[in-house]
């Protein structure tokens, strides 16, 4: 890798981000050289042009792309470097493809110490090297004080459809099972708890975690999976409400059996927020033939990032599309979509 | 496209953004539907899923990201929405690349007037039309009042690059011509006079473009072009830098062969800016081996887009990577990096 001539090396530890990192000239490529660069480290990004080229794996690819804004920046289990990684992977995975490669486009607020970016980076290389995903090309903006918000981070991921699959969100049917990988609302739990600085007894931390190796032995287990979504914002009751106007169906799901861990539930209720509307960062939902269904949640058990896996309920037919849930107490209730907005800044 | 039950339209007159369009829920669905959907509108954006899939043609394939952070959104020439697909685009055709498909994040701060968020996302949409491109993914944040500037749009594309074409920076050798496609200057210019509010007597336009089609007929024409690079943030003199360090060499310059249109000349001298290190958006620069120099020039001046193409110099050898200028009185400058920021939030 080539480098440019500095007269000093940045002030990792002193240092903050100033107008002159996106300029285009001197300090910005000195900040792309000494830390984009530096932990990032692969050969693609290491070309130093504008994009990256490489070789495609046979096979239908698919791109998507996912803005990250969450405040605050670190929180209990992660942070925003780590939850670009993981929240496009899992984009990309819920298609059923190997994520490949990530783009990244930095947004920076003038005066974001460069230890605060450091460790953001540092976080990010970790959790793409953890994926096995490389950041091939990014993009760094810096924008006045009072007109961003310390860091927004806008990743773009793409993959490559194993050949056989056809996952997508409308493709459920009545009859259908539905899965969720494990227990509901962490992430928006341990985000309000910082926000609001809750010392709960027990730390509650974000489930922040890339799925496409859990997807992987999902679909080598049960290749004819309809639908994967992973529940992020506007919870699981936002997702599956999307499905079932993508599929023109209707679903009812058993308020028992959606896993919730105690602290979450405790914690909800203290916050008024009903977990099935809070942000999830590491769950999936999934909607497979019922025949596969115990066969899929034995997959999803046998795998760390599903061992609390369960099956919550089923597609069913409904001309207007609703979500019903049958409560513990034996009733039965419409979940809408989410209206107004539990928890800004979540993701 | 499936479409979902809403009570009453998006106020596209009077409505501004709020936090509800970011939150996964209903609002946030709307704002798809009545404005993104229905503006860029094609089959893999209407699949209605977090990504999109797509069989690339045979050949390698280029990524590239952009974040664009323009202030003001609107400005002489052109908006944030057709910038933010003139800038990937070109950045994907710099490798040579044919670009296919557009993802777009959306960072909106809250209060952002929906009328100037439809005018963007129809400049987007016209843009991507024009450039054969279809944004096929995408995806929307919404920050509080104070936290952001309105909008903030990365965009991350992806193209195809023709066999046997090898562009890259660090292919420059001595003895290279370098040539630019057309004026310099014109959208940093527009930009500043739009900020300070200077009346002009001919207003200057930004140039921002679309060039992937200026670069078709290059490669046809000119199949060993070494390098492409569009000068956008820091100019040509930052460009050429970035050349020179990466391809190991220096290069010459002639202050008289560079084209500025003089009433940008005039406003730079006004305004305290140097032409060499303002921002363009729809111009690039282009090296080559010296004996293809007026093939290649004939065909960019055959191209609507390069019809002020110049040869403005030449590649040497030098172990300090200089880029140096030959100046119209005879005289002979250093070109260096910029060193501080000229003119933030160009781009």
């Amino acid at each position: 890798m080539t480098r440019r001539r500095f007269t000093g090396q940045l002030d990792l530890e002193h240092g903050s981000v100033d107008l002159t990192h996106g300029s285009g000239g001197r300090a910005m490529a000195q900040l792309i050289d000494e830390l984009f660069r530096r932990h990032l480290d692969n050969a693609l990004l290491a070309q130093g042009n504008d994009q990256a080229l490489f070789q495609p794996p046979p096979g239908r690819l698919a791109i998507s792309t996912d803005g990250h804004v969450i405040a605050p920046l670190f929180f209990p289990g992660g942070d925003i470097g780590c939850l670009a990684v993981h929240g496009t992977v899992n984009d990309v995975a819920m298609s059923g493809a190997r994520p490949l490669y990530l783009a990244a486009g930095f947004i920076l607020e003038e005066g974001l110490p460069l230890a605060d970016l450091a460790r953001i980076v540092r976080s990010m290389a970790q959790a793409a090297n953890e994926a096995g995903v490389a950041v091939v090309t990014g993009d760094t903006k810096v924008v006045e004080r009072g007109k961003g918000d310390g860091c927004f981070i806008t990743t773009t991921g793409v993959g490559v459809v194993p050949d056989g699959i056809d996952i997508s969100g409308d493709r459920a049917v009545p009859g259908d099972a539905i899965l969720v990988s494990g227990c509901l609302g962490d992430h928006g739990v341990a985000i309000m708890s910082r926000r609001e600085n809750l010392g709960f007894e027990t730390e509650i931390a974000s489930d922040t975690a890339a799925l496409h190796d859990l997807v992987a032995a999902m679909i080598a287990a049960v290749p004819e999976i309809h639908c994967l979504r992973d529940p992020t914002r506007g919870g699981l009751a936002t997702t599956l409400n999307e499905l079932a106007l993508q599929s023109g169906v209707g679903m009812r799901i058993h308020e028992p059996a959606i896993p919730v861990r105690p602290e979450v539930a405790a914690a909800c209720e203290l916050l008024g927020l009903d977990p099935l509307y809070v942000a999830n960062e590491g769950k999936l939902v999934a909607i497979c033939p019922a025949e596969r269904a115990d066969t899929l949640l034995m997959a999803m058990r046998s795998h760390p990032k599903g061992r609390d896996a369960a099956i919550i309920g089923q597609v069913i037919e409904d001309p207007h599309r609703f979500v019903q849930m049958e409560t513990a107490f034996g009733g039965s209730r419409i979940v809408d979509w989410l209206a107004g907005e539990q928890l800004p800044r979540i993701c």
